[in-house]
């Protein structure tokens, strides 16, 4: 098995070179940081990884979970991560001082959990969730929920959890039906079904705090009745005992992949005696949730990067030391077989792993550092970092995942049979990286999001944002000689990019929401094939920088062939997507039903 | 879980309709067969499969294989559906009546392979194996070698294999070094060791035979020196008592998916007493090996387009039932919501799969056509239905299988977090089907055949056969009014597609190898995209005849809506192909190894 799962290196790159990270240190806000502060944080989270991560992917796989007798297990090492990064302080790092964290960087942050996840993606998503979960209380809950709850979890003693999916309201959260009902005291008792909750349950956490999405006696219909409860499995009395708080788990769901991430299917009050405490104002609970839901798309985005990156360098390692086969050039059986990295049609497929692997890794950074600056800068670079912020999530939500399925398809193919074998982990991360794409909402709702929401905000403000930036990096590129047909090209996929924009949104003004969302789809795929060669032009500006220093020359020109496959064999798609979008024959509307048998 | 897997409806739409299978019967190799018999044998295999296939489906996978104490054990419905098939004259029915056969059209056959394949894509593996490898004997092989071994193959009471791949020979079969000694007596002593050897032993099987390639002492390099061989695992001795021939299992292989068929790691002649015995004449064996790798190339495409049409099935009838959400122009979360088959993008992913599993079934039709032709016909119809057949085979594996990932893919993906859940046989079917672009030689290896082999071949007659075939259906469209759009846009593809084939060609007479077959890959999904349009145009013009009957107008509208769909969101896909097959840049030939870290 290989023993490398991302290039640290990379991500140093990204987060100084390309991203600028230190940027952020001007900022008030950030202005503990330095350079080395960041490589620290960045190295640590390697060495973490290669001891109590990676060593646990397989066997946390093969062990998987169990429920029995009501009591769910799972792999010892959960909780020991758990802890240890709680204790190290990981989970409220990126909290301001006055919130009790370090103020760090999320560039720093997501870079780290980029490590965490490629080595182990199922291992490291108990730790993730907490934080989220923590951040929601710390966020918009008093001063009682967060003491009483939110540290325990910081400190990554207490497992949390986002309890939203009802078995009838999946992608659809506005039909919850999981009901409160106020008390005397400060809680409502609670009742109803939660699905699909990941790291909902297991024996050796000492509590477990959903944070879950319930509708108030008498709320209005739809999402603006949805609030956000605390609902710990044991809850705290007055005098500090825990009491069992009938949440009970029902059953665990047997899935594809990430066989060591519990998934559990939790019932609440029925025994009439769950109590939830709200968090914030009543039937705000959705808007809250968005808080944690957007940390959560991005995190999704990243899983898929990091799975796409341990398949990546897992498959490359086979490549390079198997042997089979000869060019087309020399038939000679005599001859030694070549290493199979050089076959063309194989050097195609790690290409193209390379490129969304690191392409999406740019990416993340670029949200990180647009999250980043969304709070230490202010007036106008804080809005629009904002906005870009908020049109780039869905993208770096489903572009990653979509593509890192196909580039971990990629890295199976590449070792033939053996990779359909239990033998090499591709088939776990073939597995696992499958739910990527529906966590957190599906391809398809992030593309209504981003084509129905997020480019028509605030008159296409971040939009245009986005492709002024674009085109800044255009220009940059267009001063170097090298460089000057990729930058021409990617223009002209622009320059069309906009005329679709135009027509779709056109179909919007007309209000014809049918018609403008239909492809949503296909736009996303579009958009993101467009950002990911912006990513890339970008990395390259510098990556010749570098090489003229002559350092490290192997890394910057693997940066350089890169950027030529991505635009050669991966922005030519856009013709075909783009030709579907302003296809207007309506193919996919409903008209009648029973044209699909 | 969903009762339908395939629909036998569109089967005889393709046999009867589009592909008229009744042109066989005017030669007298078919004359004992009308379209009441060949519907005879495709409801038949429906009704076997519904009983004997289908219900163990999903039991199959859960329960796997075990291998314990030397001994492969087997789901029990394995071996009697071997001999219930056996029994029914099911694995020789494609020989003709010297053979022992009853001549039936492998038009009827492969129908009838969809059927099965589509109920149970493992447990059908065991006997479409063992009929291949009986095949080969009864072509190749001696008298007794058919009296003694093939018979009870036929009979479905021994199991057949293919045993070509080795620990250092998969892709490349020339590299082969299984040893076969020459002894006294008829047979060889072989020793080696054979890995992924498919249905390669389980405890049920009276015996398995497997058909061997090796190397004779002395014999050439290279694929000139593999010879066949008949090796069973018990060797009939001349009192016809059955004796251990020293084939052991050494250990079977831990899958992704497909867990019901057993897949062995062999060892023959560990004790210097595995005898083998000579098919044919010494040398020739990778030439007989292939008549039985064909078969198998366009099975495993057919096994594609079964497991995507079972997943289409299961798929469709979730989104019938299943609500969720409302329409974009429709937020009233008081509405009831829409079922989620009404939504644009389910929509389109359905759309997708249907143009896939109907499109690729009507391809694997088309081949089977192309094979009786190529036995029952003479002269120039002979040799051209050959060379088609011959061309069409890698494209037949390659494409169905490539897309029917995707296909299944896009199944699993409309049942949103449930697809990701055992639940529901999506994610059995997405980890079973990924093998199919591995078994029989991957989709790097068909497309280097071919590009490589099939488009040069007879100075490209196979490719100006076939263009001239798409150009005639082209034709008969254009003669449509509602058809001629579709006719004109598939046109002018394979204009540019000419164009591409003549820069390729010239590369090729250029004496440049590498540059010529560095994009086959892409060379084979442009292909097959255009080969699966012609034969969606060719189902729609018969569609538009039956629709002016007005016979079952939701069936032919359908189709014609899927062809709808194929022509605006799969075929523009191949204008990107075309862009990157006509760059020069060279991105993927091996330049320095190390622009891949």
């Amino acid at each position: 098995m290989s023993s490398q799962f991302i290039s640290i290196e990379n991500l140093k790159f990204l987060l100084h070179k390309v991203h600028k990270i230190d940027d952020l240190f001007q900022y008030p806000y950030f202005s503990e940081y330095n350079n080395e502060a960041i490589d620290m944080v960045v190295d640590s989270a390697l060495d973490f990884s290669n001891k109590e991560l990676f060593p646990y992917l397989v066997e946390m796989d093969q062990q998987g979970v169990s429920f029995k007798d009501g009591k769910v297990s799972v792999h010892p090492q959960v909780y020991k991560v758990l802890n240890k990064l709680g204790e190290a302080g990981f989970l409220n790092a990126s909290l301001s001082f006055e919130e009790g964290g370090i103020q760090l960087p999320y560039m720093a942050h997501y870079a780290a959990s980029l490590v965490y996840t490629a080595a182990n993606n199922g291992g490291i998503g108990y730790t993730g969730l907490t934080a989220g979960a923590a951040h929601l209380i710390t966020s918009f809950g008093n001063e009682e929920l967060k003491k009483t709850y939110a540290e325990k979890m910081y400190q990554g003693i207490w497992q949390g959890t986002m309890a939203m999916t009802e078995p009838e309201a999946g992608s659809s959260l506005s039909d919850i039906t999981t009901k409160a009902i106020p008390t005397e005291t400060s809680g409502y008792k609670i009742s109803g079904q939660k699905i699909f909750i990941s790291g909902g349950d297991y024996d050796d956490a000492e509590n477990i705090v959903h944070l879950t999405l319930a509708r108030v006696e008498g709320a209005p219909r739809g999402t603006k009745g949805i609030s956000l409860f605390v609902v710990p499995k044991l809850r705290v009395e007055e005098d500090g005992s825990l009491k069992n708080n009938d949440v009970t788990t029902a059953g665990i769901f047997h899935k594809l992949g990430q066989h060591g991430y519990v998934t559990t299917h939790l019932m609440m009050g029925e025994n009439n005696e769950c109590i939830g405490y709200l968090v914030g104002e009543e039937n705000m609970g959705l808007k809250y949730m968005f808080q944690m839901m957007n940390a959560a798309r991005i995190e999704v985005g990243l899983t898929g990067v990091s799975i796409a990156s341990a398949a990546y360098y897992a498959s490359l390692q086979y490549a390079q030391e198997r042997r089979q086969g000869r060019h087309p050039s020399s038939k000679d059986s005599a001859s030694e077989p070549v290493k199979i990295i050089e076959h063309a049609d194989v050097r195609r497929m790690f290409f193209m792993q390379k490129s969304i692997v690191e392409g999406c890794a740019s990416l993340v950074i670029e949200c990180a550092k647009y999250l980043d600056l969304s709070k230490a800068s202010s007036g106008e670079e804080k809005e629009n970092s904002l906005l870009l912020l908020e049109l780039l999530t869905p993208i770096v939500k489903a572009y990653p995942t979509e593509m890192g399925i196909q580039s971990v398809s990629n890295g199976l193919q590449c070792l033939g049979g053996y990779g359909y074998c239990q033998d090499f982990p591709l088939e776990q991360l073939y597995r696992d990286i499958r739910i990527t794409t529906l966590y957190e909402g599906t391809t398809g709702i992030q593309s209504l999001d981003l084509l129905g929401r997020k480019m028509t905000m605030h008159d296409g403000k971040a939009a245009k944002l986005l492709i002024k930036e674009i085109f800044a990096v255009i220009e940059e590129a267009s001063g170097l000689d090298e460089l000057l047909k990729y930058a021409d090209l990617l223009k002209s996929y622009l320059d069309e990019y906009q005329k679709v924009m135009g027509k779709l949104m056109s179909l919007a003004r007309q209000g014809k929401p049918e018609e403008f969302l239909a492809d949503a789809n296909l736009f996303m795929e579009l958009t993101g094939n467009l950002v990911i060669g912006w990513q890339w032009l970008k990395q390259v500006i510098i990556a010749m920088e570098e090489l003229k220093k002559d350092k490290n020359a192997v890394f910057y020109s693997s940066k350089i062939e890169t950027l030529r496959y991505y635009f050669i064999y991966e922005l030519p798609k856009c013709k075909g997507l783009m030709d579907i979008l302003v296809n207007d024959e309506g193919v996919t509307l409903t008209k009648e039903e029973e044209h699909l048998i």
